[in-house]
């Protein structure tokens, strides 16, 4: 048995910079994507129309094969001029980190209103949104929602939905894409917008729910994996087929020390890595769901047509053909590249599905 | 300023075997505590009034000037008849795990029912049944209470209240502990119950919230610290001075390596170690939320009281002052004996007393 997949495109995906960008951009590719869309939050972060090209030129120098879209950080520095700037280099989409909320987020935002300006120029040139869907954590404060509790880990994603609701209702024709939904109530909320807004969907959520990172750092990551039944929503929801909800890998790689290893004074890394194996591995999540029939449009079809991001077969597309492994097949416990190494989301774990290697 | 607290008692504490006890005993004591009252958890588990003893007469070897609370394992190979001599035996209590929950608990229940005869002979007796209440995370099942979610280590606590509600109405004279309570639920709960359902809290429990667990191995113990309006429910329940709710610190050792590191494969070791600093950690906590007259009643009064367990002053009941370090007091980050070593919870962090060694 083996399955053909047009031309994946991974709309979320963390590519660094400097040494572990040469490591990983081209796991990419070799994860079967060809379109990677890149996040901006580098150190410093990427706030100019330059520093993304820029950023662009040192990906294709990696791996000229990827169709890299960039996009901007939304911070104070960026300015409607910039914007419309940005979408004349081609820029696809600006980014938006609570503050403090996950890697390299120190310079996120803290409320929108001052940012409508800014939203007002994207909705009229049409760049995307796209918003890390979370509230940082405040055990004093009382949330937006009706949530009994303060805000914590695990509601800091529903707390953060009024503020998608209230962007979408002043920008109607902004596109949106609420990224690496983790919950029931996200799920809901997107679905209740219009045309315009659409949902990130990680594969790693597809898998993890809150016990799985209950002391196992590994899969830790931003937003934590929730309960099973907003797991169960994810998966509902790609198992629907519904348009607006599609991949977004999320894939953050970090050294293997600052994942496994935390001390009294120091947590561990939030991220979970995922590239290199992306497209068997989310064939075989599907699988586990009876959803893989929905694998063509979820990792491309439905992220393609809300991006405007079709096929294009001149600029090297590939059809990537998903066999079953003729052997048992365990994902590879690490990926190395001069002094950097990385160790995968399911390394050590039987996957049910492997790239044909033709192309 | 200085406080004096007559003769602390932990009602909750993992004194293990071998060369790690010898370590940890002694830090019973060290701690501020004349009394422990042991779990039975070992390997193999402590199922006899035979092993408890032995177990005791090796503790007692360690350090014999704590008194000594042994238990014993609910298991099926225990009887009423082991009860009856159990309690000759001075047996305080017996220990109910849930199976596959915690650190040495695959031996545990799975339903209580069948264990009823044993309930009856322990009521007839009159010795205490320590709950640990949480049931098995299963993210298929329903849960017994009107949750929405399915079974996962957030709400395995309040999902185990049913069972102790049906155990206290079938054995209302039974002298019941819900251990390590972490959700208002609990909370809730046990206030509900006759003078017969008292609870147990741990330091951590009033310190950590679910954040502080994320990524954060050291501060991941079994039940896991919930929502930040859980913590103000066991805060509030102490600051209220309430007879039935007093300290078990549930100070659990595990060697740095299993704390520390997870691997894809392997998570860390559940559990927090707090014996060390266990009343100096207590003051500065009940300081933090203004519940420091509570202290005495918290740590000694209102357990002594439920475990008919008074003071004795003939058998060395210490007085223990507690004052403000004279300088800036950061919390040991070792403990070393032999080859054996252990990091405390609080390791590195600024303490506001400090015991005063005049005893």
């Amino acid at each position: 048995m083996s399955i053909s997949i047009n031309s994946p495109a991974d709309f979320h995906v963390h590519l660094r910079q400097g040494s572990i960008s040469e490591l990983i951009t081209p796991h990419v590719r070799k994860g079967g994507f060809d379109v990677a869309y890149v996040m901006p939050n580098l150190k410093p972060p990427v706030t100019t129309t330059e520093q993304a090209l820029q950023y662009k030129a040192d990906l294709e120098r990696i791996d000229p094969n990827v169709k890299y879209l960039m996009t901007l950080y939304l911070s104070p520095e960026l300015t409607p001029d910039e914007i419309r700037k940005a979408k004349q280099a081609g820029i696809a989409g600006v980014k938006s980190y609570p503050r403090g909320v996950t890697t390299n987020s120190d310079g996120g935002i803290e409320s929108y209103e001052t940012y409508y300006p800014i939203f007002e120029a994207m909705q009229q040139v049409d760049m995307v949104l796209n918003l890390h869907g979370e509230v940082p954590s405040d055990a004093e404060a009382a949330t937006l929602m009706s949530f009994p509790q303060n805000i914590h880990v695990l509601n800091a994603e529903p707390s953060f939905l009024p503020h998608l609701f209230k962007i979408h209702n002043a920008f109607p024709k902004l596109r949106i894409v609420l990224e690496h939904a983790t919950t029931r109530a996200a799920v809901e909320a997107v679905k209740k917008c219009g045309p315009t807004v659409a949902c990130s969907i990680t594969a790693h959520h597809l898998a993890l729910i809150v016990d799985d990172w209950a002391g196992q750092s590994w899969n830790f990551c931003k937003p934590v994996a929730k309960f099973p039944d907003d797991r169960q929503a994810l998966r509902d929801v790609v198992k629907e087929g519904h348009p607006r909800f599609f991949l977004g890998s999320d894939s953050a790689p970090h050294p293997p020390a600052a994942k496994s290893t935390s001390t009294p004074t120091h947590a561990c890394a939030a991220g979970v890595y995922t590239s290199p194996i992306l497209l068997p591995l989310v064939a075989h999540l599907l699988e586990s769901f009876g959803a893989l029939d929905k694998l063509q449009n979820f990792v491309s079809g439905f992220g393609r047509a809300f991006y405007q991001e079709p096929i294009d077969q001149s600029k090297g597309a590939r059809v990537i053909k998903l066999r079953r492994p003729s052997s048992k097949k365990i994902v590879d416990d690490k990926y190395v590249l001069g002094n950097e190494s990385l160790i995968p989301f399911w390394a050590g774990k039987e996957i049910g599905w492997e790239i044909e290697e033709d192309d």
